[in-house]
């Protein structure tokens, strides 16, 4: 078997949460989110982001808390706004738009988006009623090419989005690996205070399912849970979303999680750095897209899964790298020592 | 803490299931249902219902596979025809209606649907095209109140609905406790051969999360998986469904299941027949709803959870009493000696 | 050529109507309903209901007035209550639930919506969120079946919508004919502090095509014009709607021309209520459902086309008969004539 | 009064639809385009087309005819390709989207697309089942920008849909333009060849309202007309369409209206290239760009309304000149005049 570095969500989940669902799984619980573990988890996310009007709800995945956040904010006629690398633009089958709102998208490449590129996008969209009303800004934090916002950068976007009447909300699906970067300097309270919603990703930190939205902006609270069960995401069985951020949430452990990939990441990336090896993108998440020969690429294909993100040049491509909670040090070693022969 | 009747998700999940979630944990597997388990899950599914040419899908529940089924093989003029007790009319918040379609309701106490039912309903449809046109009809077994098909009703049902260009699609949240019921005279074999599509019930039979789409119309297999995908159903760990259905599908596991629970019932409704209770309907699976009086209703609830479904007059109600796979049958005997007791 | 009475439709529209537009025909105006004409309409309509807060905008037909009011109005997961006889429901195509939302049908023979049919279907839906949340108030006036309401009625109606928080939506298709009923006692004006919104049907009332629709709370009119233009409502040319309303509302036209088309239809049913003919329901307006036998029928159709509407026994059945600002006095008495000599 | 270069649909109609409207006026006709007028219209349309086989639709407008045709022939997971200029994606306030289908744009300024702009989209569409699926292709003839296509450029797009289970559809709401253009050497009978649907627009082309579709590939034409309907699309009295349809397509009005339009914007045209004066694209259609200094529109905006349609630098700007059937020459010279006294 090869290591795969293809993604975060090749292995199950962190044994505590294994330990966790053996330990409660015979008491009877009240269905539907009503159970006392996720009563519990919901009360310490409150307490990590230091918010008490926050309301925290729980789903299975990421595609699914984008089009229940998406579709319950808008009305019809109102769209998104997103980088063209969004998740929710090239990675979800049109979930968004089956609920019917337009993405309007700005090509940025490394997925970051600030008020200078929504302006124009406002600017162009002032032909009522013959045009959709932008009312959402979509971010990713950190994004789909692995880049992570600062806090200068999202008070910019905050403030903008409210002078505009925008929502602001951050897909968090690795909002973990975000918030552990070395050169983050975002906190959990920072994000309860900068945007109307974010979420917590679960499944890519560890969790074999489940993300938390939080709902900052009170008004779009109400009546959230009816949206989740509309779409099929209130699950009979909540306890299994509760017992899980229990245990992700207490000790840290969601935040080492996330700490450890990074890490392995930045490990192989300062090993390619020392052999001057170009970069798509400068990241310091658990995500790297190295630009490498092709030979290079065989020989590491030969013990290593990972996805070729992008062909460069004749001799040379863009690889995408994902570590997670749960990758080997002994396998990092070995795919530097691989990439050491061959540049040697 | 008292004892629950109320439901048959209570619990957690059967301890084997989680045994093979540990033993499984840190191998490294394809994401979105490409995983091991997942394919070898559905091949023995595939077996067990004696057709190779089905197809199997796992979401995580019953208003999720409702929705997606639904909205997949429909057109957006075509509706649904339920029985009045339908789930997907009372306890779905709308989500057929939200992806677009209509369900036509016809009343019917006991939950069952039969052809001379549905052909008014054809009747009245015919004013092209000022009318939505019926195309799909659900039906739940174990329906929602406990009763079941037998099979010269389902294959009635499938006769009727070929003849009439009508998709017969079987909702099978409790599907176990219908097979195993001590009335029951269908296999999962005739499943496959008199419906287009019906699903195994995961999450109301010992499972965390999960329901086994089973697709037997091979023209409504096509491209499905973009229908799960976009409704954000389509887990990045798959293989948390793919493990469950694999020890549930083997060693007859899941049947085992349904039938303890089913005994659990028979059990409680046997004593109330002994004392000549009546019950609301007629039933043989893991829900029955039996009349009693209030002051009885008073002292069961001291000791055990149950709903109070139905007034029936001044001084007796129906009551709904669930029992599941993890039912304790010594709570079953303290729920049996009150009302002995009360009834001598 | 037959003379048909089957429907109010039947003919192009009054004279007035073409010969303003021709009078108008060559002047350029600006296009999506920003014309002068459109403008004056509106105008007009408001001094007519007294209610100069009042947001007018018109559009083709009913059905399309129906769609778009209802999914503006509604959030994703409420939904619609309706007598079982309401247009929406039954000769629609499932257009509101196409935009995503579920209608609720209350059994009503005669086509009125009271308070207490009302208040079963909000105590059961309380199950939260389980269910959809009832949320608007659908009425027709006059009736699918030629009924009306009283102001009685009406007042008794809007204070319960309002103290349930449900908005009061009256499709007014035919609500000329309603208003000029020799039964009505309502006024443009009570509408107007009653409901949330209503329309004046202009297509059958004399118009070729348009509905005028009037949101009288204001908090419901905010961004309306975008979900005109979405559902492809807005026409280009919207001085033909602007045109026709301006007629119509100028020196009480549309009031004179429902009014002949109920007074045609009275003539009729006085003959019949002559002869002991019996009703299916007893109406004011330009619907009668006249009780007769299939003789008689078979006679009528000889001359006369119109709708059988119901089978009644094995020698008679309700007809209907729908008369138009256009009928023939002349077909009517010839009508008469026919059954007067069949009955003497 | 200033007159108006703003649109094509400034004005009402030719007067001979005026005239049929009067003339049939008080026929009694069946509801709901069962009407003569529609049958002898679609008739009509299918000659000159050359295909009895076809479909033919009446709708009212461009947007309702583009959401009803897109939404009719997809699948949920499917999706629609149009260039960047296409009015689905900029002018219709999402409609498309609102039927649950998102569109892929592809940058072209000239408003045509050609298989070499398609082939990457579906090469970067292959991700199954995590993207949407391109399904139909959508093209403007003529384009947003005046611009029309060639038989060989719509033979290739043609053959390349079909090869690629691609549908064409063909946006025509100019297609009067098009196909009188001096350049253009397509056929109504290549159109019903070389897509699966297409429509005549009236409304630009001397109609009140009105496009009729024209579905040539019979597979989607099941059940069209229930769309329609669920749309809210479908007048009761449809006469008002097929008179107008009846009317155009009597005598090569539709085509000598057009033709009229197009002569006027080549006058304007030809007086400009003569002063050389630069254009945004070379088109040969009701629809001229010219770039022209600030102080030229001023000038002309004494007397002229029109729409100035993008900066080009500090001096000059591209206006939109558009012409009608109903353009006076009067008001061309009296234009063309302010321009050549002020460039002499």
């Amino acid at each position: 078997m090869k290591f795969s570095f293809k993604n975060d969500y090749s292995e199950g989940c962190h044994p505590n949460i294994l330990e966790a669902l053996i330990r409660y799984n015979l008491d009877q619980q009240a269905g539907y989110g009503e159970d006392l573990y996720s009563i519990k988890a919901k009360e310490l996310i409150k307490e990590k982001i230091n918010n008490q009007n926050a309301g925290i709800y729980f789903v299975s995945g990421g595609t699914q808390a984008n089009l229940i956040v998406i579709s319950s904010v808008l009305k019809p006629y109102q769209c998104v706004i997103s980088a063209s690398t969004g998740h929710i633009l090239n990675n979800e089958t049109g979930a968004i738009e089956a609920t019917g709102h337009k993405i309007l998208s700005i090509e940025k490449e490394e997925g970051k988006l600030s008020p200078s590129d929504i302006i124009p996008v406002l600017e162009n969209h002032k032909n009522v009623p013959h045009q959709v009303m932008p009312k959402l800004v979509y971010i990713s934090n950190s994004t789909e090419l692995g880049t992570i916002y600062s806090k200068k950068e999202l008070e910019d976007l905050s403030v903008f989005c409210r002078e505009n009447s925008l929502y602001l909300f951050m897909d968090g699906a690795r909002l973990g690996h975000a918030l552990t970067s070395e050169s983050n300097d975002l906190s959990l309270e920072d994000l309860t205070n900068l945007t109307d919603i974010f979420y917590l990703g679960g499944t890519k930190n560890g969790a074999l399912i489940g993300e938390a939205i939080i709902i900052n902006n009170q008004l779009l609270q109400e009546d959230f849970a009816f949206n989740i069960k509309q779409k099929g995401a209130l699950l009979a069985k909540g306890r299994l979303l509760g017992i899980q951020f229990l245990e992700l949430m207490q000790n840290n452990l969601y935040f080492d999680l996330a700490k450890h990939a990074n890490q392995q990441a930045m490990k192989i990336k300062n090993a390619l750095l020392k052999k001057e090896i170009p970069f798509l993108s400068d990241t310091y998440t658990n995500q790297i897209f190295p630009i490498v020969n092709h030979e290079l690429i065989e020989l590491l294909s030969e013990k290593f899964e990972f996805y070729i993100w992008k062909n460069i040049d004749e001799n040379s491509s863009a690889i995408r790298l994902i570590t997670s909670w749960n990758t080997n040090e002994d396998a990092v070693n070995d795919f530097i020592q691989i990439i050491n022969d061959h540049l040697k």
